[in-house]
């Protein structure tokens, strides 16, 4: 992994994000921890000129409307002609008719790059079961031991349907490139407790994966570890010293700032499945 | 108030806030520390869905636009329908024709659960005195021991006139639901000097409420006691260790997930009147 | 500087900014932390109202939109009528026409009272030049010692055409007004690796000038040199501590809140020209 993170360090791509007004802020300070940059732009205007000077594109529906919407295709379109990877972020992809309309257009019309979804949200994508629990993932999809197999397979399939990176986030995520899947163990549950922290790791494959084109599964890989080894630092820290969620946003965002790529080498732990 | 926190943990109820996009990241992070789940969407093409599977929604005018208006007015109706309670926290109330037109529709046209607002906003919702302090209270309004029996009086009278617990904020809270007055005592002036804490108890006032339909003026108090509580506990460590508003409102969110129902009930301050 | 800094404490100065939902939670802060006042509003039904009773005006084009460029023009040209100082901070002035577009129509409409930019942003107002570094300076037209004299030129040209005080952003920060030039030499390479300082840089700006309206120049000065200090303080707590730019950023906003005037003074290293 060291290539990749060098990668991003040196290239330091700029990164368009198409994002929701909730952790908008974040997400421009972990792109900057990472060593991309972060630019926000959504007015039909500008979008597509804005798309074709970064080297990658976020879209993350978690505030959509009906302005926006239209931006995230135009800026999607010419990233696809400019040949610029695309990660999708489908928050809430069930839990209203606009949301699942909107995921089938970006689904549809755009060529995407990675598809970064927690299990509820995939279900909807894989087969348009709506979902009642919100943004975060609904208790009866929870990714767990017994049902990993099955979670495999829906990641493979939809690769395999959409020709991108399928990442399933949950206690263990599970990411998939046509055959080729990969298993990411780190993390900790406080993670799922603090907003933002999908958005976040969003926003890091956008920018691990700018860097690194030629290698999509294991850039992505990238982000999920240093992210999600970042979160098993910054919950130390928070439990050490008797803090709260407050402090764990904030130490996030520190450690992704601080962790070295021996750091991410030594503390991974994934399996190749 | 051992139920009332109780309820909240064990309900985890799902708000929908529609807000405005100064605080909203604050709004989210506090409503997960207090055991509640956030989820924003203000497009009028998926707000109704959105407050259909919500157990309570929180309206705030903090940068209303005219697009979102249309929403907060949808989604009412929709709670309304449903008997979801709204929290209505109308910021900057009086200081423009927009504010005051906006107000005076949404006390109209919805049935509101609980009115949060300082003592400027109170003074226009009830006899449409215009303020120019912007969104903070104007200091004439500033509630004070020698004005406090007026504002128990104007309290009381929007209770009855809109079936709702009020809320006015100050120095001295008061809380009134028809002829039940709380006053509470708790809380440090800190807590005027950072952005978002009005917003934020707003949204911690529809968490608890909406995991206790049942006594509406006890949640309210509840979510009051715990932010004053736990504002009083940040402002100790931050002149400890000598820091300012940013720690202070990181410590404010910290505090609130650490918190525990024995810390409320040992250091609530309040009197019924 | 006393004056300068007691005339903010004392005026309490209410800050309308039309700004940017990346960091418009720092700017809020950072109004607070000074000893302003912040009101965000963005619907042209109020922007006009809300400016007639603000004493200064922030427009930050970061996230611009159709929508908001008009209310843009509306509270600036109730400020001119009002004689109510108004702050530009054109984001990515040149990276899209859209937003050179808006840019100029902001500089041909307004009568602005100061322009705070980086180099590349700068560089656009002077002969059109556009970039493609997003909305962080481009490397190529980073201030350094061997073209400060050209930046100080192109300042006092602007300052004389606009009849305003111009900043520009760098290792060196160069203010200009009419044929008076300042240089300052404060500040630390770690403010250009968290989000949104420039953007507080002109809500510091715009809250300094609101309550010195008489002396432009020199309450400028002062902003950015609080603005500065803090940043050197900040790096020296976060090397310290081993901390991030999480934390960086907080403690921004907190050094802000503590510094005082005699900070300011000893610490300042600026130079007339």
């Amino acid at each position: 992994m060291e290539n990749i993170y060098k990668n991003i360090k040196e290239k330091n791509p700029l990164i368009h994000c198409i994002t929701n007004y909730v952790t908008v802020n974040d997400l421009a300070n972990i792109l900057l921890a990472l060593g991309a940059s972060p630019i926000m732009a959504d007015d039909k205007l500008e979008v597509e000129e804005i798309t074709a000077i970064a080297q990658g594109l976020l879209i993350n529906i978690g505030t959509l409307n009906e302005r926006t919407v239209e931006s995230m295709i135009l800026a999607g379109k010419e990233a696809n002609k400019r040949n610029i990877p695309i990660v999708f972020d489908p928050v809430g992809a069930g839990v209203s008719k606009f949301r699942q309309e909107s995921t089938m257009k970006i689904l549809e019309e755009l060529k995407l790059t990675v598809i970064k979804a927690n299990a509820s949200e995939i279900k909807y994508i894989y087969n348009n079961q709506a979902s009642k629990s919100g943004v975060d993932v609904d208790k009866v999809d929870e990714l767990n031991e017994e049902n990993i197999g099955s979670y495999i397979n829906i990641a493979k399939e939809l690769s395999n349907k959409y020709n991108c990176v399928i990442v399933i986030t949950g206690p263990v995520d599970v990411l998939a490139y046509g055959e080729r899947v990969y298993l990411l163990k780190n993390g900790v549950s406080l993670m799922s407790k603090v907003t933002g922290t999908g958005c976040m790791l969003g926003a890091l494959v956008a920018g691990s994966i700018a860097a690194n084109k030629d290698r999509l599964l294991e850039a992505t890989l990238f982000a999920l570890a240093i992210f999600t080894i970042s979160g098993e630092k910054s919950e130390k820290i928070i439990k050490k010293k008797n803090l709260g969620i407050g402090s764990f946003r904030t130490s996030l965002i520190d450690n992704i700032y601080n962790l070295t790529h021996k750091d991410v080498k030594e503390e991974v732990n994934f399996e190749i499945c």
